[in-house]
């Protein structure tokens, strides 16, 4: 066996390599890593190094995510999967996506000479945030054999195609279906993340275990008017988008806010991330404005109730402006729960640790788990962060909260080595 | 006497010309031509050209603008200017500034053989809409001598300085005061310009003089909250920038359209054109907003008493949604009022043409006039233009509006001289 480092050396150690991806950014001053760019390559090279160290093979696989795999007790068993992402949003923090995947590693660096009775992989997934071409999860949806052809003609906002920007990566695009994994291949996909919200944080706990995970509608919503001289143009005959826009906005707000918010399971969250307008001077009305809406609920049912009566209600502030809309759905996933023998092992992982009766919670965010239930049993770990912060550089976590992460996710998964074994035993024949 | 050309033969070449200046565009689709860039420096010389064809001196002044002289009866004395822009707002239409440069090359063209009592001058101003550095009328402002520092620091969308435009541009930045002209220097400055309103066509006449200009006030206005993730934040813990921005942007409407419109002469006229969020990621709830804000009214006391009111209305709706607010003034005019003397000769062109009564306007739109008020006196010729359209491709104006615009703008010359040497009779020494 390794020679195990002192208590806190593995998480001052996972903090470092979060704080080392940081470096491949596309801005100096900030961090932007978005999927497929030459930082993106990088991150992964990097990323490959550290799976390596751990005694895994490597490979970056069809989509541009980096993999690493090492055999359990027999080799070609099916495999554990533990990942997360490595792509961001701009400006992000160090943690969103890179704590799980470099957790990961350090889990398997600590059961490198552990016998299992599955294979262990990692993945560092290119693409969840959908920061730069609009659709999310891009890079877990191509593991769980869900890809879409028209996503190849969807466009960053330099005009660079998905297609276009496989081929730049050195990635052959008629062969994204390869990195298609099948059920049989699978046990399970375990993922660490940070929370992201308040909850941990306002009960004082390091850990919590996931429930569900709310599956996100996004639309482009586009508001068509006329642009005309700023000055010339009298009132009553301006059909402003930009106005047209601001009403819809803070409608979309207002409808939500009233459904009961998050913090109650049929609430609903939408938020208008992104508005751009054409043609954008000081001196000219705009004649269209086009915005995204980022749509979620605990349930289905909730969030999409919400869209229908969300979408009427735009119709008609649009229409008392003489306004054209129209909305276009880039990404729809449905809510995943997570799976009960892989809860209660992240829940004894949680336990080991001593800290009981954790939390279970339905994630307002969405997470790579949400592709692979499609083809998996998924279960996920969530670790508290300040002050519900992500998505911003303020993005932050206790390096005691890692400490007790890893042993929770080490534990979690040698629960999950116990559990299959004994499924695996009672499923064979007497 | 040069053989003067049919009918309508002055008019299609306007046209013509117009046109020819929509290939020096930054995109192949749609006209944009925005100061100090490759396509203004081409505009420049194609328009150098056509003046020098008209027995003009050509040269580009010391802020990128295009001029031409004729001497009058004698080498060196005050010449009368004629003038108008060749930028554009992004997409724009091919009049608006354009048609008034070239109807002034006309004009000289057919006074090509007339001895006049002051020297003759044109211009084609090389910033009027202020599209690519947001503050607008640079080229007036240079040759009115009113130049500000702190305008070099100004940055376009891709961070570049208007400093460093000059140098790109080959103009000299510690020389932008030799554009600058002296009083003594100047007779006074007509424009011919499309109205940009649906006055004129509401009327059913092809030409109208101008009273008075109205002063824009612009202004950068920044609403800042804090940037979090879209799923994880509850309501009670966002500050959404862009709501905060999409509030604030419905009651600017509400306000300036409650002042009475801009049909009345106490009425203000604002719009939002420009607004950017950050960090624009569909998934994140926006940390800030800019917006640029117009804001025009008939007197300046009625625009300034309503920036007085809306910034502190403004003020009050962010700090109920905890999101700072700030306001950075990037441009003020005052109401420029035409000079009586030269408003005559524009009402007695337009009435040579059998237009007896026309329409006196005050123009909702800023113009370079209000610029060369401060350093001579003005007057302005309106074109009737289509639905009031203009900042939009679909500009458009009558051959047979231009053809009767070229008679009343000469006539109008012609008037100016009369005027003028009567005047200088009555002022010299008995």
């Amino acid at each position: 066996m390794n020679a195990r480092p002192g208590p806190g050396a593995d998480a001052a150690r996972v903090l470092e390599r979060c704080h080392e991806l940081d470096r491949y950014s596309a801005h100096p001053a900030h961090l932007e890593r978005t999927h497929l760019t030459p930082q993106h390559a990088r991150a992964n090279e990097v990323v490959a190094g550290w799976m390596a160290d751990a005694g895994l093979r490597t490979w970056v696989d069809a989509a541009g995510n980096v993999c690493g795999r090492r055999e359990g007790r027999e080799p070609g068993l099916p495999a554990l999967l533990l990942g997360s992402h490595l792509d961001t949003v701009p400006d992000a923090g160090s943690y969103d996506g890179m704590l799980g995947v470099v957790m990961a590693i350090a889990v398997a660096q600590r059961l490198h000479d552990v016998e299992l009775p599955f294979a262990l992989e990692l993945i560092g997934f290119s693409d969840e945030e959908g920061s730069r071409f609009g659709t999310a999860l891009l890079g877990s949806q191509a593991v769980a054999g869900h890809w879409r052809e028209d996503w190849w003609d969807l466009r960053d906002r330099d005009g660079v195609t998905l297609h276009q920007a496989f081929l730049d990566f050195g990635l052959d695009p008629r062969r994204v279906h390869e990195a298609a994994r099948q059920p049989h291949e699978l046990v399970g996909y375990l993922e660490a993340h940070i929370e992201q919200g308040p909850y941990l944080e306002a009960r004082d706990e390091p850990l919590g275990y996931v429930t569900t995970i709310a599956g996100a509608r996004r639309f482009r919503l586009s508001v068509v008017g006329e642009a005309r001289h700023a000055g010339g143009t009298p009132y009553a005959r301006r059909r402003d988008a930009l106005v047209g826009a601001a009403e819809v906005i803070t409608e979309i707000e207002r409808m939500a806010r009233a459904s009961g918010d998050a913090d109650e399971h049929d609430g609903c969250i939408a938020t208008v991330g992104r508005i751009e307008v054409q043609p954008g001077a000081v001196n000219v009305i705009p004649g269209r404005a086009d915005l995204s809406l980022d749509l979620r609920a605990a349930t289905d049912e909730a969030r999409d109730a919400m869209w229908v009566r969300m979408e009427r209600r735009i119709q008609e502030l649009c229409a008392a402006r003489g306004l054209r809309f129209e909305a276009q759905e880039r990404h729809r996933a449905p809510a995943a729960p997570c799976a009960p023998w892989l809860t209660d092992a992240v829940v004894a992982g949680i336990g080991s640790t001593g800290q009981p009766s954790p939390l279970g919670l339905w994630s307002r965010a969405g997470h790579d788990a949400m592709a692979m239930a499609r083809i998996t049993d998924i279960g996920m770990l969530f670790l508290r962060c300040h002050d519900g912060i992500s998505h911003h550089p303020d993005e932050a976590v206790l390096p005691e909260d890692v400490e007790v992460g890893l042993d929770a996710f080490e534990a979690a998964v040698r629960a999950t080595a116990t559990s299959y074994a004994a499924r695996a035993l009672r499923s064979s024949p007497a």
